[in-house]
This record gives structure tokens, C-alpha cells and sequence, in this order.
């Protein structure tokens, strides 16, 4: 029997990634977790998919996420809790971990936070590479708080939009928007309105908070050949996109049973024909089939992209020499002895 | 809008909860939480309960448990490997998180592979102490592995049994129990056979490993008035105990649903009587009815424990001041603006 195998679990606080991040710079970290999400989506067969187990309360949603191939198994910790700002909290506050399938040992506990940002606007831009018209230049940005920026460095990393049409109900979060760009070589508009912003737009991503049934974007607004990313709808009873603007546009999800019940799907029949993002990706499906063709990206958030993202990180973490090893659990010499643990010459302290 | 609240989740590795069992004391410790499992037992309505998301693999299972009440939301993350000793590492490794249900914030993040085999003792002794008959003197051991020790002083913490009664295939795992409960005054006996051991017992505690569908106890074994505490058989296809036994025995279980798949049940139809054992506690049941009733607590391990648990030793390492805080979640000034955590000048480093 081998002694102490020390099966240390790799510890990424929220600084830690945000030091990794900023010193890889946040274009490259995007384009490294979208390469990652790209190459998981090819192989989307191989992952044992699960539903999400949310627990909801008056003030917000608990969610685990779990996901796994046949090496790797992953789960995110997320909550949303709408009114988290009052206190000075984030909405959303998430971890995530990383496991060995073959031995159950965790490897990594990981901030995700800031990373599933990462992970959210990576996700979205792949979805643009493949279903915007090609030299898409113009992105509207509906929502510009928290996950804005990221949207708007990861679009143009992967499909290279320069100009920004910003709108936000409040103008401080756009002026923030607008401070967090400046000087990185975005051209960038403040509008007046939703169609101000979305007008002439080649990519229209939403990303508004608010916890109703909302359309933000209505048919009218919508010019043929643009693709929209949904971004901000996530959860039951939580829409933006009009569902004419649905009725009239080819719908990518990313895992069908998910998107039915959480997307800006909910406001449209069961039997409403959408594809699975995966096959554009794995060659199965053409993606944009036309230059007039209105595309839909209704992103609600998989586990897969969260998965791509631990892996991701994992592999920068252990190269940098980032992160600190905790000792979650035990190391034993004798696994029918844990009892050993409890003995005072076995561990002294 | 408040500055930095510095969400910092409390850390408990393995070693810092070794220790503090160690300096409390494990009779303590286990008498601590099984009195915080009674309490919450007593108020079983008020949880939301999940039943547990499994994935299952070649070589084990993993799995998420989550439960909630108003106020706290729990999860454990545990596996099940039972090759996992040949490569030196504990079958089965956990940990937990338990966080704020107003604003999703996960307050502590502990080990839970020796927390686990705490928190189940104190269940197999909560459910004698209600179950077995008053004056218990005698307890057989079955399988004398990891969780041995454990149980043998959480039933001694209970129900006052002194006289150890050890069975298992392999003689040097008695030998090891045997070593480690020198000194702590028990009677310890080493048994030839399961009948042996099990002959005129009034508690029979199973805690045998072996992924089958075993019958370790069989009909002509069990005598007028026994309790038997079936720990072992805790997953699809693995059990301990002749149906027989079971057919002729008032059987309780932790939540009905999970038992049914997991238990002892699983040999028995769906419609076979049975009772959750919070009802005995909540006094809507009497548990054992008379001196020659045959009792089997049938245990598979429900999140409620480690709900109760992890509540347990969050207020015992703010007392004792153990653990580290780490920066899981990101303090950030303005939760809309999460792009800061970026820019150079909001964190050094």
C-alpha cells in the first residue's frame, strides 16, 4: 500500500484567477476557453449530461451543475439573487470543481465568479463566429453591466466587431461600460434607446438583469441578416427577446431540455424547431444559411462551458504555478484506518 | 452601496478538523451532532430535499447531495470508489458547503471524509437509541473498516454499550480496530463468524464494503428483540441483510424515496411497510413497540445529516477559532462593475 498519496486539492481564489487573467491579458484567455469550449462542443456525445438541480427561495435560485466525460467530472456552484447589490454582494457568485473520474479525488477548487464571465462571453462569440454574417463590425450591447465588457473584448477576439452601440436603462452602468473600454480601440456610442442601439447592427447581444418577462427586443427593431445572442434570459420567467422575434428567426440553444424551460424558448410551443449548437460545431449543421437569414444564439448556460473552463484553468494554473494546495482530504496511509486521523502520534497539532 | 464586504469563506481542510475533534474529543463531537441532527430531524417538514445526483462510471460513483431549510443551503460532494485503496486513497473522500439561502454566499467550505463517518455514527447511534432495547449492552460489529471505530464510541455515546463483538473477512482490519480501541474501555471480542458475533447481541451494526448483493445476515441469526443497524448497503445492488431479515423486522429508514432505491428495501416490493425515522423523533411514532420486536434501521446516508453536520462544525470553528478564510468569491465595490477585478490598478499583483 502506498503511503499518503496527499491528494491536495488545487485552490484558485478570485484574486488568484484575476492575477492569472490579467497577466495573460483577457483577449487571450477568452480565445484559450473558447478554443476549449469549441473542442468539447465537437465531442458533445462523450459528456453524461445533467438537468441542473436548482433550489429556489423568495430572494434567489441555488443551482449545482454537473457534467462529466469519461476522464473528468465537473459541477458549478452558482446562486442568483436579484437583490444582492443592496448589500454590496453580487448577483451571481459561483465555484467550481474539477474531479477525476477514476478515483473521485477532486483536483480543483476554483473561483468562477469572474470566470464564468469568461466563460458566458466565449461562449457567446463562438455562437457569433458561426451565425453572424461574416466582417461583422457593428455589436450592440443591450445591458452593460457586469458581463458587458467581457461580451464586448470576447466578440471582437473571435469574430472582430469594432464598433459599440451601448444602452443601459441607467446611464451610470453605460458611463462605467464606457470608462472600463477607453483606450482599448473600440469605437463606442452611447444611444438613447434599444432600437438606437440595435439599429444597423450586425450582432445584437442582451444582457439585461431584470427578472421578468420582458422584450426588450421587438420585431420591428429587427433588420434581416442580424444574429442576436439572448444572453440575459436565463431562468423561468426571465425573458428579453420578443417571441416574434423568435417566431422569425432560426434559434441555436445550446442543451435543448435546459433552453425549453429556462431560455427565451419558454414563451414558444414545444414543438418549436430549434438546433443544438454542438452540431454547427461537429459539422452536422450549416449554422447562418443565408445573408438575410436572422440568426438566435438563446443562451441560458451549460455545464459543458464550465467544464471547458475548470480544464482550462487547471492546465494555466499548474503552467503559471498559480493557486495554493489545500488538504480536503485526508492523506491516510491506511484507507480502513481513518480512525488514524483521530490518533495523537498520527497527526500532531 | 457598501464597500468590499469581503465574502470570505471559512475553509476547514482535513488536519484543522482532525484537530478540533481531537481536542474536543470524538465522544463529544459525535454527542454535538447527533443532537444537532435530533433537532433537525424533529423539524423535517421544513426542508426541501433532493434526492441525490449520481454519476456513475466503471469505477465508482460520484455524487452531489444538496438540502435546504429557510435559512441555510447545504450540499455535500461525495464518491464511491471502492478500487480506490489499491492506489492508496480512501474509497470514499467528501466535502460540503454550506451557504446563506437569502444571498447565495457559501459561509464554510469543509472537509467531509472524516465529517462523513461522524455524522453517520451519530446517525446509527440516534436510531438505536430510540430503536434498540433500554440497557443495550452488547454491540456486534460487522465488517470492522473505516467507519468501525466510529460507530462502536457513537453507540457507546448513546446508548451505553460496552461489550464489542468484531467479525470481518480480513483479520488484520479487527486487529487494526482492535488497536485503536485499546485503552478505551471496551470489552472487545474477536468473533469467528458473523454468527458468531452477531449470537446474542442486542445491537448488530453492518458495515461491510463489498459492491453485491450480499446477505451477511441471515433469518437463523437474528434473535427476539435485536436492533439491527444495516450501514453498509448503501447504493443500487449492494446490500447486507436476507430479505427475510428484513420481512420479519419494523424497518425505518432516513427519507423513504432514496431508500427504496439505495437500502436494504431494494430486495423488497415497492408496497413493503416502512417508517422514516424523523416520525419517531417528532414523536408521530413510538419506534419499538415491544421487548421482542426486531428493529432494523435501514441507512443509506441522507443529506439532512450533513446538513446538520456541517451546521455543527461551522459554529464549532468560529468558536475555536479554526480555519482559514479564502477568497472564493471576489469582493467587488460595485457588483455591476465586475470588469474591475481587470484593471491593474484595482488589484496589484
Amino acid at each position: 500500500m502506498r503511503n499518503d498519496p496527499a491528494p491536495a486539492v488545487l485552490c484558485l481564489s478570485a484574486p488568484e484567477v484575476a492575477r492569472l487573467v490579467r497577466r495573460r491579458g483577457l483577449d487571450a484567455v477568452i480565445s484559450g476557453i473558447a478554443a476549449r469550449i469549441e473542442a468539447d462542443l465537437a465531442r458533445w456525445p462523450a459528456f453524461d449530461k445533467h438537468a441542473r438541480v436548482a433550489t429556489h427561495s423568495a430572494d434567489g435560485v441555488i443551482e449545482l451543475m454537473p457534467i462529466s466525460d469519461a476522464t473528468h467530472y465537473a459541477f458549478k456552484y452558482v446562486n442568483g439573487h436579484p437583490k444582492n447589490p443592496r448589500v454590496g454582494l453580487p448577483t451571481v457568485m459561483a465555484f467550481g470543481v474539477l474531479v477525476e473520474v477514476a478515483t473521485g479525488a477532486p483536483r480543483l477548487l476554483a473561483e468562477m465568479t469572474l470566470t464564468t464571465a469568461i466563460r458566458t462571453a466565449a461562449m457567446s462569440a463562438l455562437a457569433a463566429q458561426r451565425l453572424a454574417r461574416p466582417g461583422s463590425q457593428r455589436l450592440a450591447l443591450i445591458g452593460n453591466g457586469a458581463q458587458a465588457e467581457f461580451q464586448a473584448i470576447a466578440l471582437r477576439a473571435l469574430t472582430g466587431v469594432r464598433e459599440l452601440r451601448l444602452y443601459d436603462l441607467d446611464a451610470a452602468v453605460t458611463a462605467k461600460l464606457v470608462r472600463n473600454l477607453a483606450g482599448a480601440g473600440f469605437e463606442l456610442q452611447r444611444c438613447a434607446s434599444v432600437a438606437d442601439a440595435v439599429r444597423g447592427a450586425d450582432i445584437v447581444t442582451t444582457l439585461t438583469a431584470n427578472r421578468a418577462r420582458a422584450a426588450i427586443v421587438t420585431p420591428e427593431m429587427v433588420e434581416p441578416g442580424m444574429h442576436l445572442n439572448a444572453v440575459g434570459g436565463d431562468c423561468p420567467g426571465k425573458t428579453e427577446l420578443h417571441p416574434q422575434v423568435l417566431a422569425g428567426a432560426s434559434v441555436f440553444v445550446e442543451y435543448e431540455p435546459q433552453t425549453r424551460v429556462e431560455g427565451e424558448l419558454q414563451q414558444l410551443p414545444a414543438e418549436f424547431p430549434v438546433t443544438e449548437f454542438w452540431r454547427v460545431v461537429a459539422g452536422e449543421h450549416p449554422g447562418r444559411r443565408s445573408p438575410a437569414e436572422v440568426t438566435v444564439f438563446d443562451s441560458v448556460g451549460f455545464a459543458l462551458e464550465d467544464f471547458s473552463a475548470l480544464c482550462w484553468l487547471h492546465d494555466a494554473a499548474r503552467a503559471d504555478g498559480v493557486g495554493q494546495p489545500i488538504e480536503l482530504i485526508p492523506a491516510i496511509a491506511d484507507p480502513r484506518d481513518l480512525y488514524a486521523l483521530l490518533r495523537d502520534e498520527a497527526a500532531p497539532g
